[in-house]
């Protein structure tokens, strides 16, 4: 429909909707992504149990890893050194990092914020260390993402003395980040805060979406609030928001939280979910989840999910993943990684898909009979 | 040269010499090995950090899994009623199991052995159990595998009286494997013991001989005695098993053990040397080895080794593997695991082509004037 190139190295094509929904194509120099899209977390530049070439035949077109970790292990410059993020963890697609700040924020006992950064202990090692906005952007810049974040304080979702301090911050270091920032080849989003109180949230949106950014995330949700309280805050932003830019929803989650995200005009997606389940015996089902090391599958002839078509359930027993988990082999990580991460690849695929041909409340619906569970219903935990 | 079928469903033709070292191909259910081959070792139906798509990639032709681990967890019935190991653990080339009697003998206190069969605690919950030969093919006829083992004993190799007593009773017991021993696509192939004494290596290589198996094994080498010891026994057999039948060599080992076992006409190794050095990170070289965790790689962005054409070295930095093994990510015991065997498999490869063009000798000194070791000396450890 519209290309809005919002620097030489990143343009966003919207190339369809369905009501709010949105789908795109977000160009950037290491291949396009097309959205709505997950990035599974590679946090330690590593999507954990998975080698890179697993990934691409999961049809990963974005991967996410952390500031935090690279910073303190192996450190940012040595990253620099070898070549940059994409050469050191062999992954020729595109990458987004978050700020850090999120991380540090959650240190809640060993860090020390001010209105020019945040001073805080590392978990590795006891060290003491400080991030500011510019910090922050300078150790983005060294692991050379395609995407990065602006650092950002997320506050307490409930606290509102403490969400407009925190969206007040967020504000100024956004564009201390916008400033710092040099490399073209890197494109910066914006983050939204302001807890669930809808003023902050419109305040929020208005402010950074009228900074320039190339892309916006909508930061401060899935952090505690209730999921009638998120979808009304993404429908807030939604409609503040420039619509040729992508949204990004950080940390989101479940296959409720994608189809709730995509209805209401997000296109980027990420989460650990679908690996630390995997790490914890859970594999995601159409129904909602399995933990496999329950003893009724213990003689299941049964893949995971017999209409799944991932190299996990073409192949293997819900037996066969139940004896690895209790010998306690590593491969159970690494298969039931591979379904959960096809499984929301797959789903942010198929919503695409139905927004392209205007069929996505039918989508929807087929989805939510398969769970037999209501759009807007918590989901229940494993 | 020379084809001779030891039953309907398995031949071996004899390709080529070179002095005493073999290239041949057996012919299995599950198709063929060329020999000299090394098998992957997939104690608990998985080698260990690898997906059996990764193992096809590293060429590999034949793996062995562990008939006391199975038994005991998942349980050989299971196993059978998974429909057999292959489909089990989704591996469709040849599987060879050992017979459980060299892990059995290993539970030095708590197993009681008596001329018809063992009787051990199980390491996993304490419980009794007791095999003999019958019950190690029944067990071994469950889970399905191309080649199975004789139940054996294995003595401590220099104790000449336990020797003579294991031997007799590996001679009986493989008379009664032998008896019952009942399906075609399986083939049983007996096993030579007599520790480090030459006259008892020569009775049990004649007598092992002499019962039609389709393949022998030269068991109790590699369990303590010297490299010069094993490289004896290995020529003393060599001369007496017949000329028409593969050769395994059990549970070894370096690439070292490997050359010096294919010039004494050796056709079938196995170790868990590749998969264990991998999970302390350890990786083997053409030089002998480097472990990965040294502080030395910390900025070396070379690969393992740069003449290497496996995945990891191909990809990965050695800077890369050292941040996976401090961050104690999964992917470094993966990455790793592949290196090491495709070392080995690429190793057995060389060598067959090398036998193939009558070029070994050449091959050995290459790759020892490489190593600058000599090659009956010991392998010093990483």
């Amino acid at each position: 429909m519209n290309t809005q190139p919002t620097s030489p190295c990143f343009s966003f094509d919207l190339t369809a909707r369905d009501r709010r929904a949105r789908a795109g194509i977000f160009h950037t120099p290491h291949g396009d992504i097309q959205t709505p899209v997950f990035a599974p977390v590679g946090t330690q530049a590593t999507v954990k149990s998975l080698t890179p070439a697993q990934l691409a035949e999961l049809h990963a077109s974005l991967i996410l890893s952390n500031t935090y970790h690279l910073y303190l292990r192996p450190g940012d410059e040595l990253v620099a050194e070898m070549g940059g993020l994409h050469r050191f963890m062999n992954w020729d697609r595109p990458i987004l990092t978050d700020s850090g700040g999120y991380q540090v924020f959650s240190l809640e006992d060993s860090r020390k914020i001010d209105d020019d950064g945040v001073t805080f202990k590392s978990h590795v090692d006891g060290s003491i260390h400080r991030f500011t906005p510019e910090k922050s952007i300078a150790i983005q810049e060294n692991l050379g993402a395609d995407i990065i974040m602006a650092f950002d304080e997320c506050a307490s979702p409930y606290d509102r003395e403490y969400s407009i301090k925190a969206m007040q911050r967020t504000h100024a270091w956004a564009e201390r980040c916008l400033q710092a920032k040099h490399r073209p080849e890197q494109a910066l989003f914006g983050i939204i805060q302001g807890g669930i109180f809808p003023d902050l949230r419109q305040e929020s949106a208005r402010y950074i979406g009228s900074l320039g950014f190339p892309g916006h995330a909508i930061g401060g949700l899935s952090v505690g609030e209730t999921k009638a309280e998120m979808h009304s805050m993404l429908e807030l932003v939604d409609t503040l928001l420039p619509d040729d830019r992508p949204r990004y929803l950080m940390g989101v989650g479940t296959p409720e939280d994608l189809i709730n995200g995509v209805l209401r005009g997000v296109d980027i997606f990420d989460c650990v979910l679908p690996t630390r389940l995997a790490r914890h015996n859970a594999a995601l089902t159409r129904q909602n989840r399995m933990n496999l090391v329950n003893a009724a599958y213990a003689h299941d002839p049964r893949p995971i999910d017999e209409q799944c078509a991932c190299y996990t359930c073409q192949n293997f027993s819900r037996a066969y993943l139940r004896h690895l988990i209790t010998a306690k082999e590593m491969l159970a990580a690494t298969l039931l990684s591979i379904h959960n991460l096809y499984t929301l690849i797959n789903l942010t695929q198929g919503l695409r898909q139905a927004i392209l041909e205007h069929n996505l409340e039918q989508f929807v619906t087929d989805f939510l009979q398969q769970r037999q569970l209501k759009p807007q219903e918590g989901e229940p935990e494993a």
